[in-house]
Protein backbone atom coordinates (compact mmCIF):
# COMPACT_ATOMS: atom_id res chain seq x y z
CA UNK A 1 0.00 0.00 0.00
CA UNK A 2 3.03 2.36 0.86
CA UNK A 3 5.85 1.05 -1.17
CA UNK A 4 5.97 3.87 -3.32
CA UNK A 5 4.87 6.70 -0.65
CA UNK A 6 7.63 8.59 0.33
CA UNK A 7 5.73 9.11 3.93
CA UNK A 8 3.95 6.55 6.15
CA UNK A 9 1.11 8.28 8.53
CA UNK A 10 -1.51 6.81 10.22
CA UNK A 11 -4.05 9.74 9.82
CA UNK A 12 -3.66 9.16 6.01
CA UNK A 13 -3.89 5.25 6.20
CA UNK A 14 -6.82 5.43 8.45
CA UNK A 15 -8.67 8.15 6.48
CA UNK A 16 -7.99 5.64 3.40
CA UNK A 17 -10.52 3.21 5.47
CA UNK A 18 -12.92 5.41 7.03
CA UNK A 19 -11.73 9.40 5.83
CA UNK A 20 -14.99 9.88 3.78
CA UNK A 21 -17.91 11.58 5.19
CA UNK A 22 -20.18 8.63 4.83
CA UNK A 23 -18.16 5.50 5.77
CA UNK A 24 -17.47 7.74 9.48
CA UNK A 25 -21.19 8.45 9.37
CA UNK A 26 -21.93 4.44 9.06
CA UNK A 27 -19.73 3.29 12.10
CA UNK A 28 -21.45 6.33 13.83
CA UNK A 29 -25.01 4.34 13.01
CA UNK A 30 -22.87 0.85 13.94
CA UNK A 31 -22.16 2.35 17.42
CA UNK A 32 -25.62 3.71 17.84
CA UNK A 33 -27.53 0.46 17.53
CA UNK A 34 -28.02 0.34 13.20
CA UNK A 35 -27.44 -3.13 11.70
CA UNK A 36 -29.81 -3.87 8.39
CA UNK A 37 -29.21 -1.25 5.69
CA UNK A 38 -32.69 -0.32 4.99
CA UNK A 39 -31.79 1.13 9.50
CA UNK A 40 -28.33 2.70 8.05
CA UNK A 41 -30.49 4.29 5.09
CA UNK A 42 -33.02 6.23 6.71
CA UNK A 43 -30.95 7.43 9.57
CA UNK A 44 -27.71 8.52 7.43
CA UNK A 45 -30.27 9.47 4.42
CA UNK A 46 -27.17 8.27 2.29
CA UNK A 47 -28.24 7.67 -1.70
CA UNK A 48 -28.65 3.36 -1.75
CA UNK A 49 -25.87 2.94 -3.96
CA UNK A 50 -23.29 4.57 -2.22
CA UNK A 51 -24.42 3.21 1.24
CA UNK A 52 -23.77 -0.66 -0.80
CA UNK A 53 -20.39 0.04 -1.72
CA UNK A 54 -19.10 2.01 1.40
CA UNK A 55 -20.89 -0.90 3.76
CA UNK A 56 -18.82 -3.39 1.28
CA UNK A 57 -15.56 -1.30 1.61
CA UNK A 58 -16.31 -1.47 5.47
CA UNK A 59 -16.86 -4.92 5.74
CA UNK A 60 -13.42 -5.07 3.08
CA UNK A 61 -11.40 -3.63 5.56
CA UNK A 62 -12.28 -5.60 8.50
CA UNK A 63 -14.59 -2.81 10.22
CA UNK A 64 -18.19 -4.32 10.00
CA UNK A 65 -18.81 -7.65 9.51
CA UNK A 66 -21.98 -9.24 7.72
CA UNK A 67 -23.82 -11.98 8.64
CA UNK A 68 -27.57 -13.19 7.85
CA UNK A 69 -30.14 -11.66 10.78
CA UNK A 70 -31.13 -14.91 12.47
CA UNK A 71 -34.62 -13.53 12.26
CA UNK A 72 -34.45 -13.81 8.37
CA UNK A 73 -31.32 -15.47 6.74
CA UNK A 74 -31.86 -13.24 3.42
CA UNK A 75 -31.55 -10.28 5.37
CA UNK A 76 -27.77 -9.15 6.22
CA UNK A 77 -26.95 -7.30 9.52
CA UNK A 78 -23.85 -5.02 9.84
CA UNK A 79 -22.09 -4.86 13.02
CA UNK A 80 -18.94 -3.81 13.91
CA UNK A 81 -15.95 -6.01 14.49
CA UNK A 82 -13.17 -5.09 17.64
CA UNK A 83 -11.52 -3.01 15.23
CA UNK A 84 -14.81 -0.67 14.34
CA UNK A 85 -15.50 -0.75 17.81
CA UNK A 86 -12.49 0.79 18.74
CA UNK A 87 -13.06 3.55 16.05
CA UNK A 88 -15.46 5.08 18.95
CA UNK A 89 -12.44 7.32 20.19
CA UNK A 90 -12.41 8.88 17.26
CA UNK A 91 -15.86 9.43 16.49
CA UNK A 92 -16.40 10.69 20.12
CA UNK A 93 -13.66 13.40 19.52
CA UNK A 94 -15.28 14.19 16.58
CA UNK A 95 -18.97 14.36 18.01
CA UNK A 96 -17.14 16.85 20.73
CA UNK A 97 -15.79 18.88 18.52
CA UNK A 98 -18.61 19.52 16.51
CA UNK A 99 -20.28 20.23 20.40
CA UNK A 100 -18.22 23.00 20.72
CA UNK A 101 -17.56 24.49 17.55
CA UNK A 102 -20.98 24.17 15.86
CA UNK A 103 -23.72 23.53 17.55
CA UNK A 104 -22.57 25.96 20.74
CA UNK A 105 -25.23 27.64 20.07
CA UNK A 106 -28.01 24.98 20.30
CA UNK A 107 -26.67 22.91 22.66
CA UNK A 108 -25.32 19.16 22.05
CA UNK A 109 -27.98 17.42 19.88
CA UNK A 110 -26.59 13.97 21.64
CA UNK A 111 -25.39 13.29 25.23
CA UNK A 112 -23.54 10.17 25.96
CA UNK A 113 -23.21 8.45 29.24
CA UNK A 114 -21.61 5.17 30.18
CA UNK A 115 -24.58 2.88 31.42
CA UNK A 116 -24.11 1.86 34.57
CA UNK A 117 -22.98 5.44 36.45
CA UNK A 118 -25.06 7.26 34.10
CA UNK A 119 -22.10 9.61 33.82
CA UNK A 120 -21.29 12.24 30.87
CA UNK A 121 -18.43 11.32 29.16
CA UNK A 122 -15.69 14.25 29.64
CA UNK A 123 -14.36 15.94 26.96
CA UNK A 124 -11.48 13.66 25.28
CA UNK A 125 -7.94 15.30 25.17
CA UNK A 126 -4.50 14.21 24.32
CA UNK A 127 -2.18 13.50 27.50
CA UNK A 128 0.62 12.17 28.61
CA UNK A 129 0.88 9.27 31.32
CA UNK A 130 0.92 11.58 34.26
CA UNK A 131 -1.76 13.55 33.22
CA UNK A 132 -0.28 16.20 31.11
CA UNK A 133 -2.80 17.63 28.90
CA UNK A 134 -1.03 17.86 24.83
CA UNK A 135 -2.39 20.35 23.04
CA UNK A 136 -0.68 22.39 19.83
CA UNK A 137 1.61 24.53 21.58
CA UNK A 138 3.12 21.89 23.63
CA UNK A 139 2.89 18.92 21.11
CA UNK A 140 6.35 17.88 19.83
CA UNK A 141 6.53 15.41 16.93
CA UNK A 142 9.29 12.52 16.23
CA UNK A 143 9.80 9.80 14.06
CA UNK A 144 8.73 6.78 14.95
CA UNK A 145 10.24 3.06 14.37
CA UNK A 146 7.64 2.98 11.29
CA UNK A 147 8.93 6.42 9.86
CA UNK A 148 10.31 6.28 6.21
CA UNK A 149 13.89 7.71 5.21
CA UNK A 150 12.15 10.86 4.47
CA UNK A 151 10.02 11.59 7.76
CA UNK A 152 13.37 10.31 9.50
CA UNK A 153 15.02 13.41 7.71
CA UNK A 154 12.11 15.89 8.76
CA UNK A 155 11.65 14.53 12.61
CA UNK A 156 14.38 13.80 14.50
CA UNK A 157 13.66 10.15 15.94
CA UNK A 158 12.03 9.72 19.36
CA UNK A 159 14.17 9.55 22.51
CA UNK A 160 10.59 9.46 24.83
CA UNK A 161 10.86 8.80 28.05
CA UNK A 162 8.34 5.78 29.36
CA UNK B 1 -27.90 24.30 7.93
CA UNK B 2 -29.87 22.20 9.34
CA UNK B 3 -33.73 23.90 8.79
CA UNK B 4 -34.85 21.23 7.02
CA UNK B 5 -32.97 17.97 8.82
CA UNK B 6 -34.71 15.60 10.37
CA UNK B 7 -31.51 14.65 12.85
CA UNK B 8 -28.90 17.05 13.86
CA UNK B 9 -25.07 15.43 14.82
CA UNK B 10 -22.35 16.79 15.61
CA UNK B 11 -20.39 13.78 13.81
CA UNK B 12 -22.07 14.94 10.88
CA UNK B 13 -21.56 18.71 11.50
CA UNK B 14 -18.14 18.45 11.89
CA UNK B 15 -17.19 16.09 8.79
CA UNK B 16 -18.64 18.74 6.88
CA UNK B 17 -16.06 20.97 7.95
CA UNK B 18 -13.47 18.52 7.44
CA UNK B 19 -14.99 15.17 6.74
CA UNK B 20 -12.88 14.78 3.89
CA UNK B 21 -9.60 12.67 3.46
CA UNK B 22 -7.60 16.21 2.30
CA UNK B 23 -8.98 18.66 5.04
CA UNK B 24 -7.76 17.18 7.65
CA UNK B 25 -4.69 16.10 6.52
CA UNK B 26 -4.56 19.99 5.60
CA UNK B 27 -5.02 20.11 9.55
CA UNK B 28 -2.49 17.22 10.13
CA UNK B 29 0.41 19.75 8.24
CA UNK B 30 -0.82 22.33 10.01
CA UNK B 31 -0.31 20.93 13.67
CA UNK B 32 2.94 19.74 12.17
CA UNK B 33 4.42 23.06 11.36
CA UNK B 34 3.53 23.53 7.69
CA UNK B 35 2.68 27.12 6.91
CA UNK B 36 3.19 27.77 3.11
CA UNK B 37 1.00 26.69 0.25
CA UNK B 38 4.24 24.89 -1.18
CA UNK B 39 4.69 23.22 2.29
CA UNK B 40 1.31 21.38 2.45
CA UNK B 41 1.64 20.88 -1.22
CA UNK B 42 4.81 18.68 -0.99
CA UNK B 43 4.40 17.45 1.85
CA UNK B 44 0.65 16.10 1.40
CA UNK B 45 0.95 15.22 -2.51
CA UNK B 46 -2.46 17.16 -3.14
CA UNK B 47 -3.32 18.54 -6.39
CA UNK B 48 -2.70 21.96 -6.07
CA UNK B 49 -6.25 23.24 -7.66
CA UNK B 50 -7.99 20.73 -5.02
CA UNK B 51 -5.03 22.12 -2.29
CA UNK B 52 -6.13 25.98 -3.55
CA UNK B 53 -9.73 24.66 -2.53
CA UNK B 54 -9.54 23.13 0.67
CA UNK B 55 -7.48 26.02 2.03
CA UNK B 56 -10.21 28.21 1.27
CA UNK B 57 -12.77 26.40 3.04
CA UNK B 58 -10.78 25.69 6.15
CA UNK B 59 -10.24 29.82 6.25
CA UNK B 60 -13.87 30.32 5.40
CA UNK B 61 -14.85 27.68 8.29
CA UNK B 62 -12.45 30.01 10.54
CA UNK B 63 -10.66 26.44 10.93
CA UNK B 64 -7.18 28.34 9.51
CA UNK B 65 -6.56 32.05 8.95
CA UNK B 66 -4.89 32.94 6.19
CA UNK B 67 -1.97 36.08 6.72
CA UNK B 68 0.95 37.63 4.38
CA UNK B 69 4.69 36.49 5.57
CA UNK B 70 6.08 38.76 7.31
CA UNK B 71 9.10 37.97 4.91
CA UNK B 72 7.29 37.99 1.56
CA UNK B 73 3.79 39.81 1.72
CA UNK B 74 3.11 38.10 -1.57
CA UNK B 75 3.19 35.14 -0.06
CA UNK B 76 0.29 33.68 2.37
CA UNK B 77 0.77 31.59 5.63
CA UNK B 78 -2.14 29.10 6.87
CA UNK B 79 -2.13 28.92 10.43
CA UNK B 80 -4.41 26.87 12.70
CA UNK B 81 -6.95 29.10 14.64
CA UNK B 82 -8.37 28.20 18.21
CA UNK B 83 -10.83 26.47 16.62
CA UNK B 84 -8.45 24.45 14.26
CA UNK B 85 -5.90 23.69 17.10
CA UNK B 86 -8.48 22.37 18.87
CA UNK B 87 -8.92 19.30 16.77
CA UNK B 88 -5.55 18.27 17.60
CA UNK B 89 -7.72 15.30 19.77
CA UNK B 90 -9.78 14.10 16.52
CA UNK B 91 -6.31 14.15 14.90
CA UNK B 92 -4.71 11.76 17.70
CA UNK B 93 -7.53 9.69 18.12
CA UNK B 94 -7.62 9.04 14.40
CA UNK B 95 -3.76 8.59 14.37
CA UNK B 96 -3.63 5.79 17.70
CA UNK B 97 -6.36 4.00 15.67
CA UNK B 98 -3.84 3.85 12.39
CA UNK B 99 -0.85 2.84 14.80
CA UNK B 100 -3.45 0.69 16.07
CA UNK B 101 -4.66 -1.47 13.20
CA UNK B 102 -2.96 -0.38 10.36
CA UNK B 103 0.86 0.40 11.10
CA UNK B 104 1.06 -2.50 13.68
CA UNK B 105 3.44 -4.45 11.89
CA UNK B 106 6.38 -1.71 10.63
CA UNK B 107 5.32 0.40 14.06
CA UNK B 108 3.96 3.72 14.55
CA UNK B 109 5.41 6.15 11.71
CA UNK B 110 5.38 9.17 14.12
CA UNK B 111 5.77 9.30 17.83
CA UNK B 112 3.91 12.58 19.65
CA UNK B 113 4.96 13.58 22.79
CA UNK B 114 5.19 16.26 25.44
CA UNK B 115 7.41 19.18 24.49
CA UNK B 116 8.45 19.70 28.22
CA UNK B 117 8.27 15.99 29.69
CA UNK B 118 9.22 14.16 26.70
CA UNK B 119 6.80 12.05 27.53
CA UNK B 120 4.53 10.39 24.51
CA UNK B 121 0.81 10.53 24.92
CA UNK B 122 -1.15 7.53 25.97
CA UNK B 123 -4.22 5.93 23.69
CA UNK B 124 -6.94 8.21 24.24
CA UNK B 125 -9.80 6.87 25.45
CA UNK B 126 -13.76 8.19 26.05
CA UNK B 127 -13.92 8.30 29.82
CA UNK B 128 -16.19 9.52 32.79
CA UNK B 129 -15.21 11.95 35.32
CA UNK B 130 -14.29 9.33 37.38
CA UNK B 131 -11.73 7.50 34.71
CA UNK B 132 -14.28 4.74 33.65
CA UNK B 133 -13.49 3.81 30.15
CA UNK B 134 -16.50 3.67 27.67
CA UNK B 135 -16.70 1.34 25.03
CA UNK B 136 -19.07 0.48 22.39
CA UNK B 137 -20.13 -1.86 25.32
CA UNK B 138 -21.22 0.39 27.99
CA UNK B 139 -21.69 3.42 25.96
CA UNK B 140 -25.32 5.18 26.75
CA UNK B 141 -26.89 7.29 23.84
CA UNK B 142 -29.20 10.36 24.95
CA UNK B 143 -31.35 13.27 23.44
CA UNK B 144 -29.50 16.59 24.52
CA UNK B 145 -30.65 19.88 24.97
CA UNK B 146 -29.72 20.54 21.00
CA UNK B 147 -31.68 17.25 19.63
CA UNK B 148 -34.47 17.37 16.99
CA UNK B 149 -37.91 16.11 17.43
CA UNK B 150 -37.33 13.19 15.48
CA UNK B 151 -34.01 12.31 17.59
CA UNK B 152 -35.67 12.92 21.17
CA UNK B 153 -37.88 10.12 19.77
CA UNK B 154 -35.21 7.95 18.90
CA UNK B 155 -33.39 8.52 22.55
CA UNK B 156 -34.36 8.98 25.51
CA UNK B 157 -33.57 12.46 27.15
CA UNK B 158 -30.63 12.45 29.24
CA UNK B 159 -30.51 12.15 33.01
CA UNK B 160 -26.93 12.33 33.32
CA UNK B 161 -25.43 12.82 36.87
CA UNK B 162 -22.87 15.44 37.15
Amino acid sequence: MYARQRVRCSVAATLEVVGERWSLLIVREALMGSKRFDEFHDRIGVARNILAQRLKALVGHGVLKRQPSPENKRIPLYTLTPKGEDLLASVVSILQWGDRWIHDDVGAPIVLTERESSQALVPMRPTTKDGVTVTAKNLSIHAGPGATAVMRQRFAPTATRK
